[in-house]
Order: structure tokens, then sequence, then C-alpha cells
């Protein structure tokens, strides 16, 4: 058994520790912040791939794949771009024993390999929006400390590219991005926050960012995706241009929206407790484990019980295992609870004849179910602990921010702290340097609670154009 | 319209064509054989990898993904294996602007990235057998002509590896393999030969290998995949031991399965016609589209019945797309028929008064169904459209194969040849010259048809130990 490290006190510690236990991953492989995905640790990701294609598909957006390899004179296009990404991507120069005459880039994300096709796919505005995503692997020689699934060198990453008429659809699709990782967030359980980004931490090339944040205990912050607004900014470089229908020639705007396997990471720093990693109902690898307890020698065998109900639940569409390994219950129970499966149910001689199971879920809350719909008592247990989730977790969140007054206010801030912000770089700062972190921006959607009127920034006072902004420690 | 290459004289031009026309990749990317994976392509691979999934899941076999940059040091550790990859290998030698202490490969197969943890992994007798897979991009220099999906640099790589306790357990294994490939190849409408590869066409490193191959016109043939036996060639060089129940250290017997998108290659070459692609049910993007055919100014409107007869056919499991562009229905039939579209269904108001729907199936058949159970009826149509592509396809698979009894009767070869062979290796390579192709080896499993008894060697007489071996073109 492993004691984990405090979870209010040391999150890193607890994180590495649990993603270890529970065999999410292995970090022992031969490269710095490159993983193997375990068996259990793909399934998980098998699942969050199917949240996430589910929501976008739902919004008209097409699969492709672009190659992993991007010429180095497509990848310097884009001269902010290119800024942004120099110094972490890694090159390819030699294919066998032969220098490339053009050495390439391993993509560190998909503009520069894309939007050359972008210009041969776009003629018309028939063609537009032009909305694809892409589940890939992108590569970023990350000189900061390495993470599992939180900020490693190869990453599992979900990347839409849209191409609209003009600014104003634009920004719808923005928008309509939003809304779909509303219904992704809803599936991993974990309220955000979708904050616009200072210009100065927007994404290289942007016109603006809009980041997704969560907190993750005291000031700390996880930014777990983002969305991307080009106006004409890669069109230009790229010539992705279109005949609208007066005949006239004109240039693409584009948005981008990304997420990664950080969404993993978040989960498990969301919801994971001392007894290990919880998962929520859409994303854990088997929502139910079945444990057939033996009697006494003589007793009947609890065994066809247990396997006739995986299969009613299976039928369901639920997933499913029946744990019959030869350790004691009780070792069964703790592995289970450090893996994060939402749902034991206990069957023993007498459950078995009675028709019954007893239920326990990742919240300890135990229950006996059946005899009547034994099959549809355990969906019913599976949905009541999944709003359990979310009702702790909205509850954490709601409890995760305070108002912040005045600079001084803002040193050793123990929680995320919104305060009214004039816009100018030089108070941005200022409000960095005290809490010792970063302005994260300004709330795009509604604040995460109630806060008064109207106000001076909190730097230089200036009541002209503030706005409410976040500021915290980004993990 | 697009006037294909007649697909019986010119195979390649017809099937580079095609590609095109359905729009299954886009080729203009900017490096040679690397392309695009257009969403049509994009889709039907899913199918394609949702089949593999399947099969080789239902033999105990675990997902994984492992890093796809490997460090030079564990690359090369096993010495055929190397000398069998190293001038096909990309090197990356920078991040940033720092050249790498270490340079890294990027993966051109996964065995020098899984075994070093693998190593890791087998403890015991208890880890084993130790079977997993991923379904990831490989990526190889290739300096012969490129093909999309036959031979590409970005691969869209199947790998199954497998650790077992000994080589009788590992050529068991091989055979459940052969036995899962059947599966997907069911499912594929491939009839496929097993072949082991002579020694000097073996995988690079392996104990011995089998390859699935098949006939695609003339006596030419195309390697769909493999499945190799390495014994401990790869288990002693990475240090994979586990210990026996009788406390003894030994070295794991290893076995790896591998397939490609060029089975989306064979499958387009295999059944495509002068119309375009024709794809088996399993594999199609979509296995069913519904034409509404509107009828004169004031008819009633056939869309409501076939939006609804969508919707019934889905909730059966089906891949369905409704038609409704403002193309007249000829150019619809014409581009359906050209992406491989197994069945279309017709609704004109006359069709939606009576709740029938005329079908025509990719190889012609049509008739009227329904009104009694319109979706079932669908679905038998459906079935017996891919019932009457696998009796084409076997039929073909049967003749493409003669057998030769002299060197002189393998020159000028119009089909796949079968002849006696000794084994050795100076006699295969006479073979050779003569078909100006390859021995693809010896066959693992029945002839594709009835050869009469015994015989002596094709070149050089001898009768003792002569097996039937089969010679052929390889594309």
């Amino acid at each position: 058994m492993v004691e984990l490290p405090d979870k209010s006190t040391r999150l890193i510690d607890w994180y590495l520790e649990v993603l270890d236990a529970a065999q999410l991953t292995d970090k022992r492989y031969g490269v710095k912040g490159m993983n193997v995905w375990t068996p259990y640790g793909f399934q998980a990701r098998r699942q969050l791939d199917a949240v996430m294609i589910r929501a976008i598909e739902a919004t008209g957006s097409a699969p492709v794949e672009f190659p992993a390899l991007i010429p180095q004179t497509e990848f310097q296009k884009e001269k902010d771009h290119i800024k942004g990404f120099d110094a972490q991507v890694y090159w390819v120069t030699r294919g066998g024993a032969t220098e490339l005459d053009i050495p390439l880039v391993l993509r560190p994300t998909s503009e520069t390999a894309m939007y050359p096709v972008f210009a041969l796919w776009v003629r018309s505005h028939r063609d537009l929006p032009l909305n694809v995503y892409q589940i890939v692997n992108t590569f970023r020689y990350e000189t900061k400390t390495t993470r599992p699934f939180l900020r490693v060198r190869e990453i599992h990453f979900f990347e839409e590219h849209t191409c609209q008429v003009d600014e104003a659809t634009a920004t719808a699709r923005v928008e309509s991005n939003l809304a779909a990782f509303g219904e992704m967030a809803r599936a991993f359980v974990l309220p955000f926050l979708a904050i616009r980004r200072p210009e100065w931490d927007k994404f290289p090339g942007a016109f603006y960012s809009v980041a997704l944040d969560i907190p993750v205990g005291g000031a700390r912050t996880l930014q777990i995706g983002s969305i991307h607004h080009y106006r004409e900014n890669f069109s230009g470089p790229y010539g992705i241009r279109y005949e609208a229908a007066d005949g006239s020639q004109k240039l693409v705007h584009q948005t981008t929206f990304g997420l990664s396997e950080r969404l993993l990471g978040a989960v498990v720093a969301v919801h994971g407790d001392q007894k290990g990693v919880v998962f929520p109902p859409a994303l854990a690898p088997y929502q139910v484990v079945i444990v057939p307890i033996p009697g006494k020698p003589g007793a009947p065998d609890p065994a066809p019980a247990a396997l006739a109900l995986a299969d009613a639940l299976r039928a369901r569409g639920l997933r499913v295992e029946v744990d019959r390994s030869d350790e004691r219950p009780g070792a069964k129970y703790y592995r289970h609870e450090l893996r994060g499966v939402p749902l034991r149910l206990e069957i023993g001689a007498r459950e078995a004849a009675a028709g019954t199971a007893t239920a326990v879920d990742r919240l300890g809350t135990k229950r006996l179910l059946g005899p009547n719909d034994l099959p549809g008592a355990v969906e019913a247990a599976l949905a009541d602990f999944g709003a359990a989730l979310r009702a702790a977790a909205e509850a954490r969140f709601a409890a995760a921010f305070s108002e912040a007054r005045s600079l001084t206010e803002l040193r050793g801030s123990t929680s995320v702290r919104v305060l009214r912000w004039c816009g100018r770089e030089a108070c941005g700062h200022e409000v960095e340097t005290a809490i010792d972190g970063a302005l994260l921006g300004t709330a795009e959607g509604p604040l995460p609670f109630k806060v008064e009127g109207e106000g001076g920034c909190i730097a230089c006072g200036a009541s002209e154009g503030t706005r409410w902004a976040l500021a915290a420690q980004p993990l």
C-alpha cells in the first residue's frame, strides 16, 4: 500500500505519486518529458478523446490529419508565430545518412502545416466555413520542469482550425467553440473560467486569445485549453483567399481551438483525494467494478451472478470489469479506489441469492441495490455519484476566488483574485509582481461570484475603461 | 466528370487518379511521401482502425502508446535491426537552438522504444504474457517512389508487441495473430495468403517472418501485413527477463504483428472499378446515401421521408448521409459511386407516399425496398451487397494463381505462381531472376488451389525437403 502525500499541502508531490500508484503513466522512458501511455492511462485518454470528438463534430467540424513534419520554409512564413516557437521546436536534419536540403520541424502546432494546403482548398465563398480538427501528437522542446500530462515534450493534442468569411463570423466561431468546450467540461466535471489573455500573453500570431482556466488550490490556476481569433494574420502570409459572392478576392479570417492531455491531468488534480484518483463516469476506463466475494467452502459461488450483472450493464452501454483475481476483497477495494473507479459492486452469496448488490461509490456512499431492476439501480447509483461529484466540484470552484481591492491585498494570496484593471500593460505587470504570478486577463463570461459594481484600477486607480480581471499563480 | 484510366491495364495510374477524384487523400503537401488525410480519407481510416482494435482486443491485447522519439543509444542495441533500418530513419539533432547530446530517431517501428520499458514491466512469470499494441504514426526516409497509402514516409501504423514465456507460446501467439487478421480481412473483404518469408527477406532482427499477401492483378502481389517471431533476439540485448515458477531467470520470447494504412490502399486496389472506389460496408465512411428527388413544383417534398428513414437506419447503427445539395440527381449518383458508397436509396414523391425506396448498390443491383419494414430491407440489401462483393473478390482470388513447373514457365508470368522449392537460397534467387520479382516464401496455411502431390525443386530438381512456395512481382 502506498501512503500518498497530503494533497492539500503538497499538491505536486501528491499528483506525481498518484499517477504512478494508479498506473496512469510510466515516467521511466529514456527521454525527459516523454512518458509512456500505459493501458490504464491510454483507456482514460480514449474516453477523453471520445468526449472531444463528439462535442466538436456536433458543431460541424470534420476530422483530418496533416503530416507531423513541416518544411522550414513554410514554418517561417508568419513572423510572430515563428518568434514564439523558435526556441522550442525539434529539428529533423538528417534522413538515413543524408543531410536534408530543407530541415523539417516536428510540429509544435499545425498552423504552418495546414495553411499552405488550406490555400488550395479554399477557392470560393461556397468552400466556407472550413471547419476541421485533428487529434495528433505535437512536440515541444520544453526547458521548464516537465510533469506527466501537464507539461510534456510530446503532447497528445486536439487542434481545430477554421476559415471564415469575415471577422464577425470568426468571432462567432470562437463563441461556438466556447459552447462546445462547455459541453466537454460538463463531461469532465471541470468548472472553468473563459479569460481573454492580455496582449503580452496571447498566442504567437493571434489577434486575441481566450484561455480556459481552472483553479487548482490556493492562488494556483491551470490553463486547460485555449481558443484564438487570428483575423487575417495567417491568411495573409499563406495566401488563403476566396472569391466572394460579388466576385472580389478576400482573405479568410481564421480561428483555432486547442486542448490536450492536460485535461486528464486536470481531472486527476481537481477530483483526486487521499485514496487516489477519482474519475467522472464519462472518463473512467471502467465505470463499474464488480467484486464477487466467495463465502466459506461449500457456500454458493457468487461469480455467475456477478458475470450476469456485468453482461446486463454492458448491454446498457456501461464499461464494466469483474475482478475475480485471487486477492482478498480489501486489497481489491483499495486498488480500484486508487484507480478512481466510480462505483464498486460487492456480491456475496447472500446478494447473489437475493438478486441484489452492495454498492459503494468513489465518494464513499454505500447502499444496497436491487432486487428490482438491479441494472437500472446501478445506472441510477452511477448518475447519483456523478451529481455528487459535480456538486462538490462546483462548491470548491465557488470558494476558490476572492476579490482584491489593492496591490497590498494581492501579496500572499491564498485564492485566485478578482480585481479591477484599466487595461494598461504597466498596471498589469504591477499586479503580476504583487501576486508573484500572472494577470490571467479579463473575464469573457460571467464572473465566478457576485462582485459589486464599478471601481478604479487596482494599480493606478483610473476609473475609465476598467474591467474585471483575474490574477493567479499559474501552475 | 473524370475519366479514370483503365484499371486492368494501368493499375497504378488508375489508383493515383481514383484517390484524387474520390478525395481520399491530398498529395499536394510540401514534403514528398507525406500526404494529408482529408475528411473522407480520415473517416475511412477511422473504420479501419475500429476493425483492427476490435479484433486485437478480443485476443486480450491492451492499447498503449510509447513516445515517437527514441534515443540513439537504445536504437542501436540490436545489430540486425539497426542494420535494417539505418538507411531509412529520420534523425532529430536539434531542439530550439541547442544541439542534442544524444540524437533522437523518429520511430520507424517501436521495438527499441518499447523494450527497455518492457524490461521494467516484466519481472515474474505472473506478468506474462504481456500483449500490448499501439496505433501510431511511424516514419521512414523512403528512397523508392512513394504512393499514397502504399508507400509513404509517414505511416499510420498498427503494431502489436508481445512477451511470452517460451518459444512455443510465442509460436502460438503468431497463430493467434493470424486468426485475428483473418477476422480483420473478412471485414475488409480481402482474401489473403499467409507466407513465411525466406531468410533473406525476413524482418531485421526476426527469427522468422510471416507476411500477409494479396494478389493485385497479373503476377503482382501486395504485402498488407506481417507477423514476426523474435525468439530471444531482442529480449537478450534489452534484458527482458522474468523469474520462472522454479525460481530461475529466463529471457522472454517475443512476437510482433504489424499492419498499416496500406490496408486502405489494398481495399481501393482490390475492389475499385471504372466508376471509382468500392467500399466494403465495414469500412465505408457512410454505408448508405439517401437522395431525395424533388418532383415538379407543387409535388409533395420527399425530404421528410428521407430524413425519417435516415434516423431509423442510424438507430440500427448504420452510417447514413442524406444528400440534399442542389445538384441534379445524376451528378449526385456519379459522386457517391466515385466515393464508393455501398448503397444508394432514391426517394421521390411516389416512394415517399408509398413508404418505399429505390435501392441501387455499388455493384449496380437495383430493387424497390419496402413498404414493409423498410429499415430492415435496407439492412438486408447492404448485407447482400457485402456478400456479392465477397463472392466477386473470392472468385478473382481463386483465378489469380497458377502452378509453374519450370523456370522457363516463370518468365512473363501473368499470374502469381505456385511452385516447388527445396529451400536453398541459390535456387530461390534463380526463381526471382526468372519471374523478375520475388520468391515470397512458403505457404503457412492452405494453398489457394488444389495442387498435385509432391515434386522436385523448380530450380535444381532435388526432391528432398521441397515445399510449396509462391513467386510474384511485389508492388
